[in-house]
């Protein structure tokens, strides 16, 4: 991986020449490295009809995921295949990044199919699918993709575009953390970090739904009361703040709430040292699972809570766990969700659209894009922030 | 638990009166606390004759283990049980621990039965047996014990009372490491650190029987030539200091000596950042099991291992595996064992004996055990130490 300097704002429209006929666009990367300096808008040309097997899609929404970032900065260990790469028309010598051999970012998002190429079948025009193969790049307003790598979205008509466009990482994380490691019954409980992620929304949701206790850990904020009442609406049994936890008395209040019942599963995405103070309250034989690493430090854990209460720390990607299933164990998941969602049981998270405005220039929106990942980087979006190309 | 301050050692004569007709000691505590303090070497009664369902033991050698003398100072999770208190004469009104009230200390060591109470079948005079209940306490001269609680030690004519002394905890807890978390097949690898500890030298022996490879971590230290001898002369197939680990240039021997294949178990008993390294080196849907952690520090593990290569982490304690298991599996595990003494595949690791002698008064005998645990405590000890009570 390297990295760009990302030159001055005002500098940016020079590096850009103007397309005259696009009939798409999407945002890429041409080489790995910071996203607010190496992605670009570009204008794409129009795909042709789909040749056999294939399918032409219409991208409708698509999530800009903290790990989709992560894949630009050429450090998470899913990439996208040589082989996904587009060609286009160089536009202007001056920008060291405008190499003609792009990836288009983005792993999430919900199509349309707009044509059906020969010997494709169960899919018709007007369907809503999702691309099912990792890093094949969703932040375009059409791709051109092979039939075998969608899924057609089940009971599409009873959704909107952000819950299926945001349908096949978070929600399926929670879901499969909730019931891959551990058996759990209602009334049991489940104690969680990072709570108001959007993993950690729909963990409230599906224990909810199933009935399961959850005890939420979130970082202290000037609106916390806010907070806490939006997880409690959501489902959240308790809500507590790190600080909280780190009071004494807290030990009584949670064996009070849990009825001195062990919990036996911990959901963890922030590591570093604070993890092990959740860990503690984990009882004998529990599993903590880490799917994420907010505090950038390493999961630091007392050896004893191993060795003395037969603690299993493992970690969960969603990413594997597609690989390692079936398609049809995939479209039961999905069909699962989508019946929580159906009836009212798990919504999207907070989000807001970024929109591509076909009134804007390539370099326009470029400049958009990108300040909206400096924003990002600085932890500016409290909410989930979706992609929109018109 | 608390702890006392440590009388000067010329002040130790005055808080004990001598026995008279004592015809056995032991090695006892009244509070918990610094073992160089609370710990007294006194003169106990003589056992009556057993009564139904019971033994008398004469103790011939037993272990002074590191997890002792946390039991002593309160802080290990398995504690004596009340009912396993003596209740000894009192002698010194002067010495504030010398309550009549003690616990012998100890939990591991080869005992001889000495007589056999009505109603007690398959165990005779003469028979070398060991504690299976935890804290029984084998620190003494002779012990009044149920039948229940000890098991014979098979072929015991062809082991040495050191062999038999130290079978339960650390070559039991090597062998279940080796077997209880992933299938190994002979040349699969795995990976130790505090190698040359008394559980990582029988891992090196136990694997080399199975014909596993082992790469073990050592710190370095002056000697380090000589111990990387000794530890291949056991069985080792490569070992490395930290120091040598650290170096980058060594992924490239380590993977020639694996021809590249993965590592999928790796054994701790450090914790720390530097354990980490060694994680490092373990390949996809491998497994960490700790069981000690020397550095006194927290494992401390990057999530990226648990999340994208699917490592677990587990903890392994020996207590808990025989409190799982039934008689038949843990003479089963001791059976194995003493095969692999007897066909000269497993030895025990170096060590000293520690005598109380006969003719030592109780103060002297407790003058020189508290000089012991002091050593031990400053780490003076390389070997691991035997208590012999004449």
């Amino acid at each position: 991986m390297f990295s760009l300097r990302r030159p001055p704002a005002h500098r940016l429209s020079r590096l850009f020449a103007t397309s005259a006929a696009r009939s798409g666009r999407a945002v890429v990367y041409a080489v790995n490295g910071d996203p607010a300096t190496v992605l670009r808008v570009r204008s794409v040309p129009a795909l042709p009809p789909p040749p056999a097997g294939t399918l032409n899609l219409q991208v409708l929404l698509a999530p800009i995921n903290p790990a989709d970032l992560n894949v630009v900065e050429g450090v998470y260990p899913s990439k996208p295949r040589a082989d996904d790469a587009v060609h286009l028309p160089t536009h202007s010598v001056s920008d060291p990044l405008d190499t003609g051999t792009v990836w288009v970012g983005g792993n999430e998002g919900v199509a349309r199919v707009s044509a059906v190429g020969p010997g494709v079948s169960g899919l018709g025009v007007g369907d809503w699918v999702i691309l099912t193969r990792p890093q094949a790049g969703t932040w375009a307003a059409e791709r051109a993709v092979a039939a075998a790598d969608v899924a057609r979205v089940p009971d599409a008509e009873a959704l909107t575009e952000a819950q299926a466009a945001t349908l096949t990482v978070n929600p399926p994380t929670a879901y499969n953390m909730l019931s891959e490691f551990i058996d759990l019954a209602p009334g049991d409980w489940v104690v969680q970090n990072g709570a108001n992620s959007a993993v950690g929304q729909a963990v409230i949701q599906i224990a909810k739904a199933r009935g399961l206790n959850t005890l939420n850990l979130v970082r202290h904020r000037p609106e916390i009361d806010e907070l806490k009442q939006r997880l409690h609406a959501l489902g959240a049994t308790q809500v507590l703040t790190y600080d909280e936890l780190a009071d004494k008395s807290v030990r009584d209040k949670i064996k009070a709430w849990t009825g001195s019942k062990a919990i036996r599963l911990g959901l963890n995405c922030v590591g570093g040292k604070d993890t092990a103070l959740m860990a503690r309250l984990l009882g004998a034989d529990a599993h903590l699972v880490s799917y994420g690493a907010m505090a950038k430090q390493p999961l630091s854990l007392p050896t004893s809570l191993f060795i003395f209460k037969n603690l299993k720390s493992h970690g969960f990607w969603q990413t594997r766990w597609y690989s390692m299933k079936s398609a049809e164990e995939r479209a039961q998941l999905m069909q699962t969700l989508v019946n929580l969602i159906k009836e009212n049981k798990l919504d999207t998270p907070a989000h807001e659209v970024l929109t591509i405005s076909a009134a804007q220039t390539d370099e326009e929106a470029t400049e958009k894009l990108q300040e909206a990942m400096v924003a990002m980087s600085e932890g500016r979006y409290g909410k989930k922030l979706l992609l929109k190309i018109e």
